[in-house]
């Protein structure tokens, strides 16, 4: 008999999420069922987007029932197996996070190989759901070219990091980034080579992304929306386009946000905002690992994780994500990882 | 010796634009010079993009300068030529307009064939550059495709009604389209063949928006903004379109207007917002004008004018215009239309 430790939501929460809206529950495993796998859970991904099913609405992904355990991206390694695809030993990328052990079934889990120098846990992160991100929403949504000069907020998340890399590596005229921290900002313009990157809490954002940007952006990658998108829109140039991936500024809002108050601009400089989830581009997966895994390999790409450890802390973990308190991916530790 | 009488801008208008902002002016042309036609205007057209020209901002195109002539498209005969391509007696559509003679160079005016049946002012209108922005703006910027529900905004003015019945002609699942009066709504469900339409005045336009589209819509074409943005981005389906052509409910604002609140659906629904002007669209126009001009000819399309006599009534025109006073094109007849 297995047992698991899980996060389940205790509460819908308003606003912020605090520790009381999350519970912790053991169970115990049923038998495995062909075609299933039993895993150990190594790493546990928190993404801002599990904010939105954390609400009772009508969304993209359908809501987190209260007093069930959530899921999320993991990677774990397989102690039993009733498939044939998968074998004992082997790593997978699944989706049953938030917990420490899971039956999950084969077709619905990728066997993951080592590259050399890179951590399973990148697989949650610069070569997992938040990378393809970057890569998909910069080069199909934002229809990104050589040349462009690029505008990421959010910029020293897992997504936006790894936007104003691959910008940069595709040959980018100018990668300018915002993030929410001096540190943040030193880390952007000194280990990830983007050539501007500034605090939006120093001052009016428009105004900062005018002085990075003086003669304007091509592109927008918007993980932040508010006055970051209404910035971005006035120093669009024409025909310049915006890909839509997060607003977290307004995922903890109880009230709708009433921005950008510059939206008519798209009229005469004939902007394109897309918005876009990474679902419909996982085609691009083997593409992406091939490009983008080349690019941490040789270490032209860098990449950072906050890690918390335990199952334990995995409601801190995500707490803390939506309030920034992470530099790249942020990654819960709950297996032996050796 | 030709006199021709003008109207200027006296005044930048604060808000709604009101009488005293124009002033009329009678000025005798200079002589012509090579490459030029003299032109007597017959109609002369007033367009929503001209109240952002009345303002003193950086726009897409220039401001109007204060106690100068504006300009504007025009149909006018001609009545003297130094250029080889035009004859006296011809018939041209040019940007010389808002005055009732001009010299105009004739690499800029576009000589015209009468079609039978179809008067000379639908150069302004369903045949010229408002049905231009129509065809182009559902079928390039909104990506319209057969089978898709249209739900079009200022349904009942000379984009709108063009966008409308080019969409059923062309295999819409179903037209909806939104105006500000009852006898408007009666002309698109009645003489144009709208699948429905609604008052947004009767109420809110989202609710009424659902009733129209219970299942949603997949493509909406904006001239107006606001409220109805809005109300388009929570009906439009995964993945729509939405074709930004006209903002009118904040053109006459003094603050920004802020809106829509929903703006981050855009993402789960994975929708596309596309700004766009006609200007880039002009190598459509022989076609456009081919398809509708069909469409026209044989009468499967409609089009309505409200016309108003005089070049001292233009003002009053432009200022009903954007009061929602006319119904389909408004157009100023200066000239002898015989």
């Amino acid at each position: 008999m297995t047992s698991s430790r899980e996060v389940q939501l205790a509460a819908r929460p308003v606003g912020a999420p605090k520790p009381s809206d999350f519970q912790m529950a053991d169970t115990d495993l049923p038998a495995l069922q062909d075609g299933q796998v039993r895993v150990q859970n190594l790493f546990l991904s928190v993404d801002p987007y599990m904010r939105g099913r954390m609400n009772d609405a009508k969304s993209y992904t359908p809501p987190f029932a209260l007093n069930e355990t959530m899921t999320g991206g993991a990677v774990g390694r397989v102690l039993e197996s009733r498939a044939r695809s998968v074998q004992v030993g082997d790593t997978v990328l699944h989706d049953r996070g938030w917990r420490t052990h899971a039956n999950v079934n084969a077709a619905q889990a990728r066997v993951l190989k080592d590259l050399p120098g890179v951590p399973l846990s990148a697989y949650l992160g610069v070569l997992g759901m938040p990378g393809l991100t970057a890569y998909a929403g910069l080069l199909r949504s934002a229809e990104f070219r050589a040349g462009d000069v690029v505008f990421v907020s959010g910029a020293a998340g897992a997504v936006g990091s790894a936007v104003g890399q691959i910008a940069r590596l595709k040959g980018a005229a100018r990668v300018i980034g915002s993030a929410g921290s001096a540190r943040k900002v030193t880390y952007l313009s000194g280990e990830l080579g983007f050539d501007a990157a500034f605090n939006y809490k120093d001052g009016p954002v428009a105004a900062q992304l005018r002085e990075a940007a003086p003669d304007g952006i091509d592109v927008y990658f918007d993980n932040v929306g508010g006055e970051h998108l209404e910035a971005a829109i006035s120093l669009l140039k024409v025909g310049g386009h915006a890909a839509i991936c997060g607003m977290i500024s307004g995922y903890n809002a109880t009230e709708p946000t009433p921005a950008p108050r510059n939206l008519a601009q798209i009229i005469g400089k004939q902007l394109t905002l897309r918005g876009f989830l990474v679902t419909p581009h996982y085609d691009l997966y083997d593409t992406f690992l091939q490009e983008v895994g080349g690019y941490v390999a040789s270490g032209e790409m860098k990449y950072d994780e906050t890690t918390v450890d335990g199952i334990d802390a995995a409601p801190e973990a995500f707490i803390g994500l939506l309030a920034g308190q992470n530099t790249g991916k942020m990654i819960v530790r709950v297996g032996d990882t050796a």
